[in-house]
């Protein structure tokens, strides 16, 4: 079944410790989109201005991606530039331009009204919220967010979460939205305030997932001795979660998320080997199952004897 | 198969940001020995003074805890002192009376001097190596180091390491030791140092298995809600590890170590929800048993429909 995507389309500029890149793909819903590509249909929602390179929507043809909800407006595309600490730990924003962005208002091409699997990539919860307004019932919603919107959207995202089944956000982020300092009970309280499922990303520490009661799932990260570009890797595991329950499975349980999460893992843990979208357009779906093998030898612990 | 155990052995005052508590058995040795204590017997090397209370001795007895090689001299017992922050994640040492343990040098009971399974407890490295020397080649070393022996006595250490089968140490010392910010990295350049195995532990992240070749494993920690006192959570991983292994196996296999992971991970969580032994003395082995069980539910990802 096909999933629909919606968030920024961007272009970026990346400096890292050791180089620095520009003009590259960037924007959640790019990532998102394209790994989730990888397990089922994807039906795209954003913005682009007439600067946008026309091969792009070539590329999405060719991965199953319908840009037919990508808006083609008059100006610049969305421009952000970051640089990263030493470590690839934190980053800074050095500048944002909004530009087509500014007035994104997402509208829906008729095709895409019924789509069961739906992600809200990292946008405004308020322009996430106008997208399940257009929809009929989609049967599971999967919303990421971000700390600026935590600090100057809540009530948005707070209305937006009634509406949410699982919710994906970072370790810090967590923290901010419950004021715990305990992961365990951020997550737990974020369940409370609506979605069923609650996703926690972090980093390089991997990720937890809360379900109903007291289903809960944890996993590492792929232990990556090179990291080149972290720019992406949120919304590369949304939407490898995303992707595969869409691709997957009709009714989610919580076995399913826990499959989801390992694949949304092995997506983002290829998107962070290269500059912007690079390794996941070279990406075939071998090394991905490949690397799901190997991240089942390396947290499993009752395996047969060597 | 009994585990021989060495280290410090003390009485600790310790504060966190709820409670003070004075007077609570303590050290590096004393963790280890009860968590290895549920899966096999333990042979215990250690220092106490005069003040010792001699009911321990008769709770070591109960717990197969062999204890011919604590010196009981005259004098004070080591004392320690600690306050945890607001959110337990780092301490303070608030004072140290070395006490008896100043001129501490281990010597070996004769019926300890063939022991198979070695835990080098939380000491100085001079003094760990001290016990290897008195030693007729024990089968398989597990030892523990801390951030002030890297820092202060770094040849004793690269020297002892060479002796050493498993490393136990955080995510922080590991950094310090090899100058790597990749936990990755620093893993596998501590395995080029001597030892064949490297356990990084991440505290409410989990830990990390280093093995021969690419032999990798990742493991969560227990999601706990509510930690009263995590003095001694490192000592207990590193003894319910070596317990596993003394207790279960006789030729270690990289598959061994991750069980004895996760018990020595299902020990430290039982013992962080009290302060000093507490939780451990009163715990069961069915309640050990319980908690693996959840380990397992709460990291596989392909397990049968719910």
């Amino acid at each position: 079944m096909p999933v629909l995507v919606v968030g920024s389309i961007a272009i970026d500029t990346v400096k890292t410790p050791v180089e620095e890149h520009s003009d590259l793909l960037g924007g959640s819903a790019s990532y998102a989109a394209l790994a989730a590509s990888f397990f089922s249909p994807v039906r795209l929602v954003g913005v682009v201005g007439d600067d946008f390179p026309k091969s792009e929507f070539d590329f999405w043809k060719s991965r199953k991606i319908d840009a037919h909800g990508v808006q083609r407006v008059s100006g610049k595309t969305f421009r952000w530039s970051g640089e990263y600490s030493w470590d690839l730990n934190t980053r800074q924003t050095r500048s944002i331009d909004l530009n087509v962005f500014e007035n994104f208002k997402p509208v829906l091409p008729k095709t895409y009204r019924h789509t069961d699997f739906v992600l809200l990539a990292n946008i405004a919860p308020s322009l996430q919220a106008h997208v399940l307004e257009q929809m009929e019932r989609p049967r599971f919603v999967v919303a990421d967010t971000m700390d600026l919107w935590i600090e100057t959207a809540r009530s948005d995202l707070d209305a937006l979460l009634q509406r949410v089944d699982l919710l994906i956000l970072n370790d810090s982020e967590a923290r901010e939205m419950t004021k715990e300092t305990s992961l365990i009970k951020a997550g737990r309280r974020i369940q409370k305030m609506g979605p069923t499922h609650v996703a926690i990303k972090k980093g390089e520490h991997g990720a937890l997932l809360f379900g109903e009661g007291d289903k809960f799932f944890s996993c590492g990260a792929y232990p990556l001795e090179d990291i080149h570009d972290p720019t992406g890797a949120g919304d590369t595991f949304a939407g490898g979660m995303a992707g595969y329950l869409a691709g997957t499975v009709k009714k989610v349980h919580f076995n399913d998320l826990r499959k989801a999460m390992i694949y949304g893992s092995v997506l983002a843990s290829f998107c962070v080997e290269a500059f912007s979208l690079e390794r996941l357009r070279n990406l075939s779906m071998e090394e991905v199952a490949k690397r799901y093998e190997t991240f089942k030898l390396m947290s499993q612990f009752e395996v047969p004897p060597e």
